[in-house]
């Protein structure tokens, strides 16, 4: 009765021209060898300690990034799913700035906008479906989006990454307000983004407690 | 590198003395045979279309309760937490009125509010935090509530399970106006709660495009 695969995927996410591209790797055997799929695979009993670990592993050894932002995102079951039999998978979704990607990419990893995403393997489109739908919603009300953002940025530079993955501009009033309410950046001291036309604008980070956790409203930001 | 064991286990809630309340059961067989823990068991890859259906046959099997509203909460993983080895399980959570439970009720089956849980087996006292705290949250911009409810309610009787859930009085314009703007509700013609002390008030029932699924809105219910 236990004939069960047991699978972590894990939909990677960044910003690359102000769109949310997905990174996708080619498959290196069956069932669809060659094709394009999420980072994924076998959870190992011997070596995981749970799936969170095994979607950190996954990361690290298909992509070379480490340690991202990495949050469950729901489970895909079935015998339908994968032609190898009743599978399970725990999807997990991350998000890291486009630098990083950058960097640490493997050959083989592909970034595509996350609206141009068609016929995947198993049920990977639904997964990542289901990822942005969870990081739009997510980040109207919380401070999801500053994962995807270097290590240090401007206010404005925040906004249209907002912006960018809600779809929509935002009001500049509420959307200073959110952030403040929000409390998770702290000015860079002596800091200021310069060359500009405009007048050098502060640089910001996350603060340190922020790095690993969300901070939440309870209010959804509203459009301009 | 498969030998993992794949389980469902439901966090099944109802309102009484309007508190939450979780159900448990005692386990008939090791391990923790004889203790109180929440209603679960294997995947069966011969059976199960998917983790849900299985989460749905467990409810039926154990306490005789049919298709509730039934969402998936988390996947509970690792080699710690059940000692028979490395598990996953996808968690689930089912929200029905008190009615329900009092008919369907096994003979096993206890009712304890989910204020008071203590040391369970397993992480199931982790998975009904989880769980509580997601209806919580879900609540406040949600039509989750409605499935506590009888077949008919009044408003005033809606609002209780909102304040219920909530742990917090709600102010009524404010609850009003989101019931209104979730849509969810109809009158039952002719239909008048009567037979207490203030004048009659009119009896609602769930919209049946709503029996299965939850209307939300982007801002939070407000407190009194």
């Amino acid at each position: 009765m236990n004939a069960i695969i047991c699978t972590v995927d894990v939909v990677l996410l960044t910003l690359q021209d102000e769109a949310l591209h997905v990174a996708l790797l080619q498959r290196d055997h069956p069932p669809f060898a060659g094709v394009l799929a999420l980072p994924g695979g076998y959870v190992h009993a011997d070596e995981d300690v749970d799936t969170g670990d095994a979607a950190m592993r996954m990361l690290r050894e298909k992509t070379g990034i480490e340690s991202p932002y990495l949050e469950q995102l729901a489970t895909f079951s079935g015998r339908a799913r994968d032609p190898r039999g009743w599978s399970i998978s725990v999807a997990y979704y991350a998000l890291v700035p486009w630098q990083v990607i950058a960097t640490a990419r493997h050959p083989e990893l592909s970034l595509l906008a996350v609206d141009q995403v068609r016929a995947l393997p198993f049920d990977h489109q639904q997964i990542i479906a289901t990822a942005v739908r969870r990081v739009r919603d997510k980040s109207s009300y919380s401070s999801l989006p500053v994962y995807l953002c270097a290590d240090r940025f401007t206010l404005p530079q925040l906004q249209s990454v907002y912006e960018a993955i809600l779809g929509t501009p935002i009001n500049k009033v509420s959307f200073r307000r959110k952030i403040d309410e929000l409390d998770i950046l702290e000015p860079v001291a002596g800091a200021l983004e310069t060359g500009k036309a405009h007048r050098p604008a502060q640089l910001y980070r996350v603060k340190k407690r922020f790095y690993r956790q969300l901070s939440l409203s309870d209010r959804a930001l509203s459009s301009r």
